[in-house]
């Protein structure tokens, strides 16, 4: 798994370039926050997705790319002061701290929109495979998915929400980018519709068990292990599974849902173990 | 061409639904700046350019959409009061002003991250043309074009600019994505790779012609005519062409480059009318 982070590392330093002149400016804003390390578990997600059903990483390289640059992205507009107003992200001090606020939303905007040049110029793969990919990325992201996420979560500050609604927002806000990363990899991998399926599964299930995982974190962990400022969710009056289920019921589910990941994978192969292995760790050790 | 203006308007209105639900506030922001009005100059180059090519109008629609969506993405983070702080555009109180700073900068997200769902789910074209109208549209939109172009801006302000300097920065501010629309619009039509050549020296010179009427709206125009407030070049320390050349040489220069695009058509038939008429058009009368 981590040489393919590394793979992964190599492509996304292609993939924004450092420029001279003018915009030199946004291509380091834009570096700053692609290449400040994590655990790229969206583009390792799709790697592997592609690898179990049979694919060759090569062509799954570009799609890797371009969903970090969008993960990045959210990031950086997340973390503005109009919206959660964090000064550390990554262990480094935010965008807008270093850049200014202009800067950053320019960053932002940059990041997805490149990500989409990035991805439509992926060499490789067959032109209708590829056009899927990029409709259930742009799906993901847009305002059905990651983006109606934000707002709901943005709007629900400081009321209490149900179970089911908690979920819907997660789904959305983080679930959707999970799932297209192991979709749109397997889609790219040349997976059958019956595997893409059974994929699908998986990582609604892992999607889930990460946000649980990360709304531990928050309670539990420290800021120096987390990288980003943590005890944020109970100032900012957010609904979290913790505060709803308490930490030992949040534990379990994050426990059951590695299980049902495990068992969406039951059909594959050896070729399937890393993505196996990854149910577990984004639970474990997540970033 | 007021025909082909309503055409858009009824594809605008299906490429961002209103939904119900708690994302609901998200499609109301997005449709607020979307369904504002203006002249829908980018979709309609497209549809021109696709018709001047003996294209069928029909292959264009959904491309004409995602470009107005980039439009008014971008428009609404241009606005927010991290960048040019303005709370008047076409006419009505900007979108932060309305839905604030956070709802604001996420409908901008949704309509640009919307916009490639739309046009990558485009029925009727052939996927490898889809696929180079993706490449083309992100990459004048990206940190290479509009984005690039927009930091550019932000930086110059209250220095002085060399003619060069100011060409290169609308180029890639407002000319990258008049181009697109162009070119863009052509592919999609069917356009020989001499039919682009030529399309993209038009589009190149109306978009310039377009910036030079723009910066003279801005030292002439009232903020009744505009839609938006007037006077800000000045105010803020932005170069402009009236305040590089005069206001006459201005007039002139915007004369001169009406005149070079519809010479960069010299070889297209009677189809290519909507084009021509659309030159003048740009400079006359802007929004």
């Amino acid at each position: 798994m981590s040489e393919r982070a590394a793979l992964v590392e190599r492509a996304l330093e292609r993939s924004v370039a450092a420029v001279d002149g003018p915009a030199s400016r946004l291509s380091e804003a834009m570096r700053y926050s692609l290449l400040a390390g994590g655990k790229r578990l969206r583009p390792v997600l799709a790697i592997a997705a592609c690898e179990a059903v049979g694919g060759n990483m090569d062509s799954v390289l570009d799609f890797a790319s371009a969903i970090e640059m969008i993960h990045t992205y959210s990031l950086i507009h997340d973390d503005l002061p109009c919206m959660d107003d964090d000064d550390l992200r990554r262990g480094r001090p935010t965008n807008h701290v270093v850049y200014g606020e202009a800067i950053a939303t320019l960053a932002g905007d940059g990041l997805l929109t490149d990500a989409f040049a990035v991805l439509a110029s992926s060499a490789g793969a067959q032109p209708a495979v590829l056009m899927q990919a990029i409709i259930e990325l742009a799906q993901a992201a847009g305002s059905d998915g990651m983006v109606g996420g934000q707002v709901i979560d943005l709007l629900c500050e400081g009321r209490t929400l149900s179970l089911d609604e908690l979920e819907t927002l997660h789904r959305k806000k983080t679930g959707a980018l999970f799932e297209a990363a192991v979709c749109c990899g397997a889609r790219l991998g040349g997976a059958s519709a019956a595997q893409l399926k059974q994929l699908r599964v998986y990582a609604q299930a892992l999607g889930l068990a990460f946000q649980v995982a990360d709304d531990l974190l928050d309670v539990e962990g420290t800021t120096e292990d987390a990288g980003k400022r943590t005890g944020k969710d109970a100032a900012h009056g957010k609904a979290t599974y913790p505060a709803l289920m308490g930490v030992a019921r949040s534990r379990e589910l994050a426990h059951e849902l590695v299980i049902k990941a495990h068992q969406a994978l039951k059909d594959f192969d050896v070729k399937a173990a890393p993505l196996r292995a990854l149910a577990s760790f984004a639970v474990e050790r997540k970033s």
